[in-house]
């Protein structure tokens, strides 16, 4: 039974509350702290962004299209369907002389409101550009232009997106190589952009990104693409998330000394680079709306030494929320729970 | 610690899983069935509505200004904001001689996406009346222009959403009466809305519904009330949620035979007239979305005869929801665990 890792307050009165486990692990991959259950596989969704893309930067590929550190950012987002990522995309497939009718993401209109409204007042419809998913997508396009080795692209893309395609193996030999899992003994499934979602323990994606952290155990091309994305996405935060989203706020005020990603179904993974550790949390009931972010907002400051009072603030803002009702009235808040920032070595609360 | 009533599944694994308790309560009083903590205070939020609006009725403030089935059924309403909710709450506020600016609720967009979309289109903006409980709020309104009893109404109605105001103490006795708790010895809360919400055991709320499905214990006006209310609901179903909705769709199907009302944060409430219960649940995490709809599903299915195939295939699909991902592929389902459909006579497994 794991631990209640945060608690939804209306009034003096816990109104929810939310269930899940914790692993922060070393380079090493030596366990340096944990809540609940940390064994049972789950799938990490989009958590895992930067790990899928780590074979368009090892291959070549990335280099090969002349890809911006905007574009790599956006290859490692889940991102809000505004004007600048879905122009991005775009750039992307556009420098393997493609476009969006290759993207087997599937549509859906923009998570950013106002970017959807804009559309909607506009008489637009969406496309597979403002897929969340669409620049890990356009990524993955990339990726296959360069397997193709000179072979009709169009043709050798189709179906990208199965397990079985070139493309997926390669991603999928990536998150093997990164996470220590053995792909072939965990649970598969199909993620909302249609490509496998593969379940490893909360132990094994700490791991994965402790790897990304340091580069221990990755080899020099593996753990400079790693570094070299974890920069991308520390450069470019907009990409990674868009207006107002937690990755996006917490990249612009820490830059490289936390690379954070959310997940849908409540995973939220992290390297933490100055610690040498990879984080990684799975709220049991799957909110991501809200808990996982919570949760990830304790753990930065139980993990990450916070520098002055803006730092402080933005993180002691995202780790106890304050909620308002539809006429701005406050009604109570979303609370981490202190089991988690007691899991930190504690620096930040002596600080406080 | 409450047990699992609805899983996530993605392919083969548990991706995510929702604990919760439930209450089932005769019209005494007697709880007839159970699954974990019903004795935890829970916020129900909106799905006490039917029960807020009983003043309204038993006042007699519902016939002094003619209010229809419709109008009723919106009164104990949280409706999508399709244009026939928004004209109809408009015309409860005609019949009193105001209109939405009266409202105390707040403003949000349409949770109907179409119709939020169609405003946009026209460069049109929610107003209070696009509110999910405009109705409710509407039905308050009216209320208190019969006990504004020739005052000002304006002025009497100012600050009608305040626990202190005349309108809330009628409201809030109804939901004293009708649970047997004393709100004075309960958490409170403000809601989505701004009225308050107090936090009730799950029996208590059983039992409230139990009293709405039977009449006993609530003395003949507010049973004729509650009656009258029920079956506003059964014959405007529409009027209480929207399209595709839960409840519209399951109180189209059964009528009478199931009044069943969601609320925010993982509450749900039904009254089943037939067999003369009432039935309560929450799901810990409060989720609304997917979680309490498919645990009443698998309850209604446990505790109401289902007359023919089609009944039995609406109820079957709701609880064992496909999941599909954004380019329509099937990805998992979301699943009412065997315990609640065990809670229950058993006569619907037997048949199937």
């Amino acid at each position: 039974m794991n631990p209640v890792l945060v608690e939804a307050w209306r009034g003096d009165a816990v109104e929810s509350f939310h269930r899940g486990a914790v692993a922060v692990v070393d380079g090493d991959g030596a366990l340096v702290a944990a809540l609940g259950d940390i064994e049972r596989p789950v799938f990490p969704r989009s958590a895992v962004k930067l790990l899928q893309a780590l074979p368009l930067v090892e291959s070549g590929a990335a280099d090969r299209f002349g890809l911006t550190d905007e574009e790599l950012a956006l290859a490692c987002a889940s991102h809000g369907g505004e004007p600048t990522h879905t122009r991005t995309a775009a750039a992307v497939l556009a420098k393997a002389g493609l476009d969006h009718a290759v993207l087997e993401c599937g549509v859906h209109w923009p998570y950013h409101e106002a970017s959807a409204h804009a559309m909607v007042a506009d008489g637009a419809r969406p496309s597979t550009l403002h897929n969340n998913c669409s620049g890990k997508h356009a990524g993955f396009v990339c990726l296959g232009c360069l397997l193709a080795d000179g072979s009709d692209r169009r043709g050798f893309l189709a179906g990208y997106a199965q397990p079985g395609h070139a493309v997926m193996r390669e991603v999928s030999a990536a998150l093997q190589a990164t996470t220590g899992c053995d792909l072939s003994r965990v649970p598969r499934g199909t993620d909302g952009c249609s490509i496998p979602t593969y379940a490893f323990p909360l132990r094994q994606l700490a791991h994965g990104f402790a790897r990304v952290a340091t580069g221990v155990g990755l080899g020099p091309g593996r753990a400079a693409a790693a570094a070299r994305l974890r920069r991308a996405m520390a450069s470019s935060p907009f990409m990674v998330a868009g207006s107002g989203r937690f990755d996006t706020r917490v990249m612009q005020a820490l830059g490289e000394r936390v690379c954070c990603k959310v997940g849908a179904e409540g995973v939220y993974c992290a390297a933490l680079p100055e610690a040498g550790l990879g984080v990684a949390l799975k709220i049991d009931d799957g909110n991501t709306a809200r808990a996982c972010e919570v949760a990830m907002a304790a753990l930065i400051e139980a993990w990450v030494p916070l520098g002055d009072d803006a730092e402080r603030s933005l993180l002691a803002g995202l780790s106890n929320l304050t909620l308002r009702n539809w006429r701005g009235l406050e009604v109570g808040r979303l609370s981490a729970h202190d089991a988690l920032r007691r899991l930190g070595p504690g620096a930040n609360r002596a600080r406080a």
